[in-house]
């Protein structure tokens, strides 16, 4: 079995401004460990995956700062999407080139910007997904053990009865995905146990793509074969059209959603999406009043705060539930329970023509 | 009348920290306006008095400082303190070089680090003040009315009921100088209406200075005729030898409290002493949610805070009663209630061997 990495790289991150800017997303900061999160990302599957069959897609400048970030993957698999155009056409372009080389590929979809503290669980379960996947048509994915009623994520709702076994993981049939929930549907998924968050990680073979996207997808496949076309004539211009006709959508919605035949993982391996600031709360080391700090610092009489200011000394008196971030050019101060209003302030920015800050 | 005012720059303002440090003491830094404090200080006095006839006394290195933040004044005007030996023995140097060129010269003790945001008036007062004092041998001192139970300041004992009057201004005789009281007894000072805040600004006629030595202050005096012939023979190191033998102690305990014949003059010109970071929200302008900002800011939900971040972006989100201070290589975040705390921070730093940000 021939499995080939296709590792997503075009997120922004603007909930962790002011360390995320246009030219430094949540992919490259170093927010969970001293290495950036994409550098993790490729790293955690290199005792599965050898650096030839790792590719990342994204725009062109973010490939340049990926560039930088991963010297150890060959230039020539540093992808690169003509055009933002959602998650559907920029899975077809991947799988399309990996398609070429060898339909029978499997092809793992991750993503760079999330983390996982059990990296030899994941790189099992990986393994046995894409087992599963080389053994049929069938499409994988890993559903996350929800933990609380998110109303953030999307929820893959699965048959725990009849279990599919391949290299001794269970792999449950997906009855249906489900799109971002409001709370009291939250809440049933959670009680029910028969939900798991949607990781956004997907494993399949190139030519079982093609299949289900012929099958499921008709306004998107008359595209396929056109891609296959200009990647193997190595035209960029055709590329590029291509890209500017095809429907922006994204893959649940364009394929997930409606293939039969899909099957989901328990991804039980200490993931987390790392949305915003006070995710790190869960991820960084804490002292004994809660305060996790990188960067100098004193602390007087304070609790639970979170402090990002590498290089320079923090001091914090009396002050509770806060995170503090300082990079270069800005400072944050922002309540613990807000930090979604982060992007507010990116927003704010842009509409106050501060591009300096984005 | 011959007017010679003394600037005493020998403070060091630690509860500025960040932003005040070993060699950046509160006089220098720019909190009330655009200029420092101690530049402030001089500013104020120039219709009133010639540069010729301003000087500051400090120690060496904070004297390099004052050389750059006053470059108007002559350079023989910066006077040195050899040693730290508070404040009796710093104005027994200043008042002696005085008392060499002309002893029927008023000498105005005046104070770098405060802030009187009426300026006319103070000067008036001042004028007054050094025509009461050229008058008599009288000490003229300035009493500021108290607007709460201060257990911060020390207190002037005066009598009401006889005022002297000179160039229009009433003089209260001085009962008693008190040190800083406890709570219960400054609420009774508050009380009664016979108590003024000791601001440490004081006026006197050198040779007044000199008689009052003699009479009060018998362990002072004989330092007195040493300091005349040192500073006649420009004798440093005689002068050195004077402070290392003289006593350590405040002008207050060695002689305002013991001297008879001191006048205060109501010193209701706008006073602060600017004791700590939270006295700026007075001094400030403040946007009508109570924020008080030096520096680019957006604030989302915050209230009643103080941000000092000259240079960078700073992003408030969901704060209140904070304090917010950034430096070139520290932060501090404070709980607007706790700012004398910052005082323990840079003992902290002290104990723990970081004297780069001290």
């Amino acid at each position: 079995m021939k499995l080939h990495a296709v590792i997503m790289a075009g997120g922004s991150g603007t909930r962790f401004w002011p360390l995320s800017r246009a030219g430094r997303a949540k992919q490259f900061l170093d927010i969970v460990s001293s290495k950036s999160m994409i550098q993790e990302a490729v790293e955690r599957i290199l005792p599965l995956v050898p650096p030839e069959r790792i590719s990342t897609i994204a725009d062109r400048e973010k490939t340049e700062v990926i560039r930088r970030h991963l010297p150890g993957l060959p230039g020539k698999n540093l992808w690169i999407e003509p055009l933002a155009r959602n998650t559907a056409p920029c899975l077809m372009l991947a799988t399309a080139k990996i398609y070429l080389e060898d339909p029978e590929t499997v092809v793992a979809v991750l993503t760079s910007d999330h983390l996982i503290t059990q990296k030899e669980k994941f790189l099992k379960k990986l393994r046995a997904a894409a087992d599963a996947a080389s053994r049929s048509l069938d499409f994988v994915t890993f559903g996350i053990p929800p933990t609380f009623p998110s109303t953030g994520y999307g929820y893959i709702h699965f048959s725990r009865e009849t279990p599919v076994v391949h290299s001794g993981e269970e792999f449950y049939p997906v009855r249906e995905f489900k799109e971002k929930p409001k709370f009291e549907q939250a809440v049933e998924f959670l009680g029910s146990g028969d939900y798991f968050w949607n990781s956004g990680m997907f494993v399949w073979r190139a030519d079982a793509f093609a299949r289900k996207l012929e099958k499921h997808a008709p306004g998107l496949f008359p595209f396929w074969g056109r891609l296959l076309k200009v990647l193997k004539e190595d035209d960029k211009r055709g590329l590029l059209e291509i890209f500017r006709e095809i429907p922006s959508i994204s893959i649940d919605y364009a394929l997930m959603e409606k293939a039969r035949g899909v099957l989901v993982e328990e991804g039980d391996f200490g993931w987390s999406d790392v949305g915003a600031w006070s995710s790190l709360f869960d991820i960084w080391p804490r002292d004994e009043r809660g305060n996790a700090l990188k960067g100098d610092a004193i602390l007087l009489d304070s609790e639970n705060c979170l402090v990002y200011n590498p290089g320079k000394l923090t001091a914090l008196v009396g002050t509770k539930d806060l995170i503090v971030v300082e990079t270069e050019d800005a400072l944050l101060v922002c309540r613990k329970d807000l930090d979604q209003k982060v992007r507010d302030i990116v927003e704010s920015l842009k509409k106050g023509g501060k591009s300096d800050f984005l």
